[in-house]
């Protein structure tokens, strides 16, 4: 950074290239720019900084991103910036280009070229859309000294390697209030992400305002819906920051919660359908073989489907598994009688019936990869949740949807609610080494992150998103060939604090967990222990769905605690590093560690207890007894064989998961262990 | 505490009368009740807890509130409660009992009484409101010890002293988003304040959606106003919480905003009006003397009004200079003309016209106190703002409006955007000793906390409005007599901390601000100082309020920063101690603090410095310096002449304002170094 200080005021613009690599190091853009060159220039950020906007098309997406902009630009740097808003004067400092106004479809142009000199800065792009990407890359080269704020001088050319590229948010199985909606609506612009997937109904609620079915929202929603102004209000938000909004109605399962409103389109009669508290897969399943049930969802798609302007309705369609459609007669004389065989083939025949009401309202239809039968045209578009680990074949669904003709979307490997590490989301490349035609290439539109909810209420779901969603974001803008995992973690911690200015609850909701848990005493120990710690993975947490209902408390250690833990992540690197290559810089940073780890119960000790801190007395002083004999061995270059075993011990006590977590470098510290006793034993 | 749990299980319910001061130590509640007696029992709160609703009327408030309840005590506690909703079974644990729905007036009663015995919990009201004033009482009886969470065993009687008991948040200064009224109306609502009076209109911003007049929130908002469904929203969401919702459009003056949409309503021609983006008083005025204005009014009241159901709506009314007036010849011509002599009798022109506009609309005119003039009729409800220190008589414009038969609601004294300490607050007594007439007493409604917005941005209002507003709240609901400073500092500590719940962002949002100050490094010596530090009070900050925009950065050291700062408010209460009463306890606590802030500079030179943290270098070094020199003077009991001289230095310095801020402990450093000289000076 120094380097470029130094020249802050030279003059001349002498482009270095250098290895993307290498320049990683520096700027910290995420997702990484297809092609960046580097000037020893940098723009000074002071008053007198302006923006405008040269365009004969409507401004006004550009107008709101750009004075969005100051506000960012003026709250992270506290600069007073003289003009508040995007000036109409040629002689601005900030010029913003653009030769139309997207469409926000998937052949929407999002390129911009980006190029920042000591006095000028110049974002060129096709669309208006084009042209907030570059603004959000301008807003990530804001670098500083001890007396300035500027920005980096560069140039960049960049467009993104998927059309689509999204994040679904679950806000059936817990509501996700408007003021959460937009905070990530924001952050995903933010990253570049362009697809809001809204999943709307499930069984544990109906959340859309229905004025033709009202009960829908009446009677299957706790009062936790969206009115339809609410709807339009988070669609026009998208619009503005160039995302597009597919909403999902899923069915025909996951119906309980619209048939405790309307049991009469269910498969089972006198069935008492009730809105579902659990989590996982239930029998209540809207009946296909009914008329009337098409011409519910006929007048319910035609009073949801206006409310977004997007061509594409996502209908769902996973996970039925035909229980009550077996339980049901008339419908086994229905599949008899029109010759389909399975309850496979019968819910293909109700997803072509859909297909006809949505292709009436100009819709696209879209499911998961269930509905990918052999009879289930073309037009549909696949979304792919299964894969290889599935039982699929190489390429899960998403490629075979490819090859067979249909237009498709990956979210498998991106399911971020299972908790695993951003560096295996990261690692999951939608194509992978497949050979591809071309044609098969371009039904490939890109991916989607889903956040499903059975554990993720408004208080965790930004820590839930974030930060992974901005590596996966990376995924599908840059090219391939941007995988590096240190690079990419380097620049994600940049990310993850800047997100913090966008209102993203991320950080300081995990504090304010953690303070009432401990009754807001000294949180040092809990603090420590939630950075050590992460939330159980896949679906252990809620074995079963039985362990939380919906309206369980989300407001525990657990909820506190992340994937890829900040305090675990270096350590298990530094650990890893010791094993191979034992050098003193790498045992000095994790002696430093283990003596934090050493002092925790001292911390804990000094607190009230009550039935939430309680339990995590065992993992306190399991953690500091082990930390205090590893540092102990580490420093002395010796240890018993009675301390071993003591070790030993204390790390089958650690692996066990406290409080719906577990101890992120527990198999670190048996290898160090191990480390300890091939090199220190004392025979 | 132990005292009770040990008695967890015993039966029986002896009654133990002790003074309601000796009670405060034990209970947290806030507002203090008007009668509360405590027993030996206690009410465990595990998962059979459940909650019935018992009442001929309309059920919808309560049960909404018994939800809200639920999810609150289980968030709280970790406790997985069975029934997550109201059930319906005789048998439940929590009983409500109302006789009526309130109709939310300045008639409704709010009265409540709660019984927690050892397995039934009792809340009976007359109103469903006075039901919700208890369950929050309730809750503020959660207690645990290591094993359990338990309702304290109390019977309570209680009821309000004033019927106004009021909040009024400026979003005209700086637009508020809907999710930060929510929060802060459930945080009103947990402190029994039952009056949202709501800023609407100003210099800066017109915020409500007109469709009569749209021009209003096209050109004169920025963008940022309520949408008509919005403000039904809030209303409604009010409403559920027993909040009246009072609005305000301010006029003649503070009108730029509306002149900006509809100059031709301007009393000065041709003039150029704009939004204003600097605080203070302006000249921009409606017209008083042209038909067309009243026209204009009376179709935008008659449009807004019934989106209001409550009787009063504010007009403003305040701080009109008339210079405007003073300019306009025919505004000259038309005073004479009808013999208003001064400006002032222009304005009460003004308003009875408005009055008669709203008596249209059932509406009851309300104005700041401007509006008292000799020939305003008394149906004019008095918000007084001026007082002794105003230049007014004793008791200010409240009591002498309460005198001349005007009802009267009071702000002054609770103008917390001031930055004053709570103890000043809580000080204030609408009435204090002065004698008034049964009838004039009635006059006088309650009290309103003003949050006013020139400096205050979504980020930083819920710590410029919390927790001092909830002992306000305490001096409108409690009696006279519950005025013990130290026992409501300490009650209010733990209703800070519960603030969080309902998703406050006070605490956690000061340390998003040093966290993107300090560029994410160790915040040790930030936090510290931040909890130091005191934002200028009055209107100090803000220099002829020009030195801050609407659009400036509200993101900087001062905003991290609060009214009675954290470590400041214990350490000058100690140095006070130390002054008349040298014991051995105090000087330790003292020497401590000490200690801790002889460190702050070590920890601030560990960081790279950027433009907003470099200019904190000199506090932090002088603070260290100051520390470490009364540290070493009280731990050897001995100062040289030569030390006190730096001292004398250093305090100097430390008494300049710091980035808008002031150090909060300046004045018992200066006590505690003339304490040394006195006591140790080595001559």
């Amino acid at each position: 950074m120094k380097k470029i200080i130094a020249s802050l005021f030279f003059i001349g613009f002498s482009i270095v290239l250098s290895s993307q690599n290498e320049l990683a190091k520096t700027y910290n853009l995420m997702p990484w720019p297809k092609q960046i060159e580097e000037s020893n220039e940098a723009f000074l950020i002071d008053k007198n900084l302006s923006i405008a906007i040269h365009s004969l098309h409507d401004q006004a997406r550009v107008r709101k991103a750009a004075t969005k902009f100051l506000r960012r630009l003026s709250n992270r740097t506290g600069v007073f910036i003289d003009n508040g808003f995007p000036v109409e004067t040629a002689s601005a400092s900030i010029e913003i280009h653009f030769d139309r106004n997207s469409d926000l479809t998937i052949h929407a142009d999002e390129s911009y070229s980006l190029i920042v000199k000591e006095t000028k800065i110049k974002i060129h792009a096709k669309s208006d859309v084009g042209a907030l990407r570059g603004l959000e890359t301008l807003l990530q080269l804001v670098a500083h000294n001890e007396t300035n704020y500027f920005f980096h001088g560069v140039a960049i050319d960049d467009a993104p390697r998927f059309v689509w590229r999204g994040l679904m948010i679950d806000a059936a199985r817990h509501f996700q209030p408007i003021a959460v909606l937009k905070r990530n609506l924001d952050a995903m612009a933010s990253v570049k992400l362009n697809v809001f997937h809204w999943h709307l109904t499930d069984d544990q609620g109906f959340r859309i305002e229905s004025k033709v079915y009202p009960k829908l929202h009446e009677l299957a929603s706790d009062g936790l819906y969206y009115t339809q102004d609410q709807i339009k209000d988070i669609v026009a938000y998208a619009y503005d920051l160039g995302i597009r909004v597919i909403p999902e109605i899923d069915v025909p399962g996951h119906a309980s919660a619209i048939l405790t409103a309307y049991p009469e389109y269910g498969s089972k009669d006198n069935y008492e359908y009730s809105i579902e508290r659990f989590s996982g897969v239930f029998d209540p399943t809207l009946n296909p073989t009914k008329e009337s049930t098409y011409l519910f969802l006929d007048a319910l798609f035609s009073e949801i489907a206006p409310l977004f302007p997007d061509d594409y309705f996502h209908i769902g369609g996973d996970e039925n598994e035909g229980k009550h459609w077996n339980e049901n007669k008339e419908i086994k004389v229905f599949k008899e009688k029109l010759n389909l065989k399975t309850n496979h083939d019968l819910q293909t025949y109700f997803n072509i019936r859909l297909e006809k009401i949505l292709k009436k309202l100009d819709k696209k239809l879209m499911g998961w990869d269930e509905i990918m039968t052999p009879t289930m045209p073309t037009t549909a578009v696949i979304h792919s949740w299964r894969g290889e680990n599935e039982g699929l074949p190489k390429g899960g669904s998403l490629i075979s949807a490819a090859k067979k003709g249909y237009q498709t979307v990956l979210s498998n490997g991106y399911y971020i609610d299972r908790m695993l590490s951003v560096e295996h989301h990261y690692s999951v490349d939608p194509i992978g080494t497949i050979e591809l035609s071309s044609e098969e290439r371009k039904r490939i539109l890109g991916g989607e992150a889903t956040m499903w909810s059975e554990l993720t209420t408004p208080l965790v779901i930004d820590s839930r998103i974030w930060p992974r969603t901005a590596a996966i974001a990376e995924r599908f803008w840059s090219s391939k060939e941007v995988n590096n995992v240190d690079s990419m973690l380097k620049r994600l911690s940049d990310v993850n604090k800047k997100l913090e200015e966008l209102g993203i609850t991320h950080i300081k909701n995990r504090a304010v967990i953690l303070r009432n848990i401990n009754n807001n005493q000294d949180n040092t120990a809990l603090e420590t222990l939630s950075k050590l710690c992460e939330p159980l993975k896949m679906y252990s947490r809620n074995a079963g769905g039985t362990e939380y209902k919906t309206f369980s408390p989300f407001t525990m250690f657990a909820d506190a605690c992340v994937a890829d833990a900040e305090y675990a992540v270096p350590f298990n690197k530094n650990v890893a590093s010791l094993m191979t290559n034992a050098t003193k810089d790498i045992e000095n940073l994790i002696k430093n560690d283990l003596k934090k780890w050493s002092e925790i119960q001292e911390h804990f000790l000094k607190t009230d207890k009550n039935p939430n801190t309680k339990p995590l007395e065992s993992l306190s002083k399991n953690l500091s007894s082990c930390s205090k004999l590893l540092l102990n061995a580490l420093s002395t270059k010796k240890i018993t064989q009675i301390d071993l075993d003591k070790l030993e011990f204390l790390l089958t006590r650690l692996e066990a998961p406290f409080l719906d977590t577990e101890l992120a470098i527990v198999s670190a510290l048996n290898q160090l262990s191990t480390y300890c006793e091939i090199t220190f034993l004392v025979k």
